[in-house]
């Protein structure tokens, strides 16, 4: 299937500037990107010179499902918001929630221009089912903490086998291999997930450093301090390592981190709401680390909205530093599209580019708080001025899946209703 | 005139839990909140449990017009972003420049659900006219910058005509006086305004340390510290004195803040965009200051959303002292509405309540990311999880000025048109 945009204002995070180009797809991908007046015939979207049409957000961490743990007590402390509120309800979870879950959060992604996402949870079958059934580009791991050792045989096989299964599935699904985090998944154990993950050549996601006492907690493992405990695992030698958070990074380690097969997904709501700190960001990109920028999950940010996240990513950083010239609006922009698409293994995803996915968002430009924008400063427009109701139309694989307010691979109406059941089992 | 809002689910900031609601408002005022199904008959707004009506939003300092610069020179250093870009622009501003940047951040407001701002800028009768035209509810004054102490007499009878003219004007302008801040204005002068408010009872908007180190570069005023400095001017014996930004304030200073006629307008984003920064909000809650929330200019934030704003202070604070149980949904709500409001001299604005006035945005819940919201959950919701584009409806003062897209009173395309002329203009 062909498909052709006319006219439309191309920028992405590799982009000298803005240009008005056409842009014709073909099934999945992009095929040609040419200046506007290029292709005058046939039928087509009409940009009109006024929509942008941006790389869709990639989520480079987040746990989908989470959107039925929403709002379950706010402003409370840590461990009583886990324990009391978060932790059981999570049990009653079953695979049909998770499905619904992954659903309420797909339609919160689309709606604000994200089409690929970072997923690690449970049931992990059922969210690459969810994500196929809506078309959407997806890297999931099951993941794995391990009360007790034993638990491991299952909860890795659960993730081979969620590989096998998936891996590629519809050209839109990529699977890793997912140890929760060092304090819930012993040295030996880690290891030999890691092992699996290179023997495979899947990637891994893993939590990581995100609150300041959690090397303590974890009994600083193996007596190594974070980065030796990467090598000694060999967690660094598997192709793609996606490390979330990475609040409490020693910035002097910076430089170890600055790999190509390394990315630190950062969430910076997340980590605030919860109190867990500021990851470096700024002195990460100044290290040369690759960093993507992630939701996490509905129960603590509570928004899946990427432009929100942007926004806060580049004004904590020139903000905690004291210096406005920290993260551009490139850098930003960067982060939560091309950088989070190559750490889940998508490497033609993130650009608007011929050979690329066609995996973008068109952008309303003419609505009051874009007046003033130009092919240089957009950038800036975009991240410090636009928002996800600017968002029109999302597509992912050269598919429109959100199109002016309406869903058209998910029944919105019967995914709430059944959001709505769950959510009242859950809280029951 | 009447109207009548059917099973609408009210909240504000003094509410214990949210409850659905029939509210009647006849005119500017809202004359009854009762259980819903009290007013069974006639024409009304339907709701159907599904809508909440909030008090419109008090963006508590700003300068509206600034939204014909948004977007000059990004990522700069402070001094090069201001001197290079921002400054010879301003200065080419004239009156219609003015009111055409004022109808701009209107739209913006409206859209985002705020229904009264604070103003300090230059034309201000020109701000005030747009503000009387489409409606909303203001409090403006004249910003006082004195280059030299002889620039004096124009501006304080400026600010002072501005009053005679237009405070109370349609039961929805108050007026202040405007001196900039204490680098800008002189001391001898400083007391001058001061008296001037004084004597008519007028309130003060007045830029308080933004920067870490504008007192040194006032000269220390009078060789006092900020405190005696406010009590030594006079400035604290106006009625309403509105202290924009509180960025540097000692801590220990202040319980001196403590006090019914003075309130702190704090600007997050601003602040952190700029590198200006970080306000000890939780601090000055805590020591029982009152605080409101503004967006400050649009070449400096960039949105004049205040949801964005709210959720900024929250994550900020909670963020920043690693304490997740700072600032709760209630308290940011509470700084952006009812504390805005009577910082600007508006007694019964910024709750849903017999007597107030009708200055509300009505809000959809029938959206993916409000599955889970209850009466008692709800501010949770709409401070984390919610956003300015489930506005579908904003009223001042009885009147519809927003719906479902539609500006009621301002002309979109035309304002647009003038403001990308002026646009042109300045950036010629």
């Amino acid at each position: 299937m062909q498909s052709l945009y006319r006219d439309v204002v191309v920028w992405d995070a590799e982009s000298e500037s803005a240009r008005r180009c056409d842009v014709r797809t073909e099934d999945a991908r992009i095929v040609a990107v040419e200046p506007a007046g290029s292709f005058r015939y046939g039928p087509a979207y009409e940009g009109g010179g006024k929509t942008a049409m941006l790389p869709g957000f990639v989520n480079a961490h987040g746990h989908a499902a989470m959107t039925l743990l929403r709002g379950l007590g706010e402003d409370l402390p840590l461990m009583e918001w886990l324990e009391q509120r978060i932790w059981p309800v999570e049990r009653r979870l079953d695979g049909e929630m998770i499905y619904t879950g992954t659903e309420l959060a797909m339609m919160d992604m689309l709606s604000t221009g994200t089409t690929c996402f970072a997923d690690m949870y449970d049931f992990m079958d059922k969210v690459a089912e969810a994500a196929l059934a809506a078309g959407m580009r997806a890297g999931l791991c099951r993941g794995i903490v391990l009360a007790k050792p034993s638990d491991m045989e299952k909860k890795l096989s659960d993730g081979l086998r969620l590989a096998e299964s998936y891996n590629g599935a519809g050209g839109l699904i990529s699977v890793q291999l997912g140890p929760h985090a060092p304090y819930t998944v012993p040295f030996a154990q880690m290891k030999e997930i890691a092992a699996a993950a290179a023997e495979r050549e899947l990637g891994i996601q893993l939590h990581w450093l995100e609150t300041r006492n959690e090397w303590s907690i974890a009994g600083t493992p193996g007596g190594l301090s974070p980065e030796e405990y990467l090598e000694a695992s060999g967690l660094t030698d598997v192709n793609h390592l996606l490390l979330a958070h990475c609040v409490w990074i020693d910035k002097e380690k910076l430089p170890f981190y600055a790999r190509p097969n390394i990315t630190a997904a950062h969430n910076p709501k997340s980590n605030w709401k919860l109190g867990s700190g500021s990851a470096p960001v700024a002195a990460m990109l100044e290290a040369k680390v690759s960093v993507a920028i992630g939701t996490d999950g509905a129960s603590s940010n509570n928004r899946l909205d990427m432009w929100d996240e942007m926004r806060f990513a580049a004004l904590a950083q020139k903000g905690s530093n004291m210096n406005p010239t920290l993260l551009s609006a490139r850098d930003v922009f960067r982060m939560a599209t091309v950088a989070g698409a190559r750490a889940l293994g998508f490497e033609n995803t993130g650009l608007i580019k011929e050979g690329y996915t066609a995996d973008f968002m068109l952008v309303d430009l003419d609505r009051p708080h874009y007046v003033g924008w130009d092919m240089d400063n957009l950038p800036g427009y975009i991240v410090y001025a636009g928002s996800s109701s600017d968002v029109k139309t999302t597509v992912a694989a050269g598919r429109v899946l959100y199109h002016n307010g309406e869903f058209l691979t998910i029944d919105r109406s019967k995914a709430m209703a059944k959001a709505e059941a769950a959510r009242k089992i859950l809280t029951a």
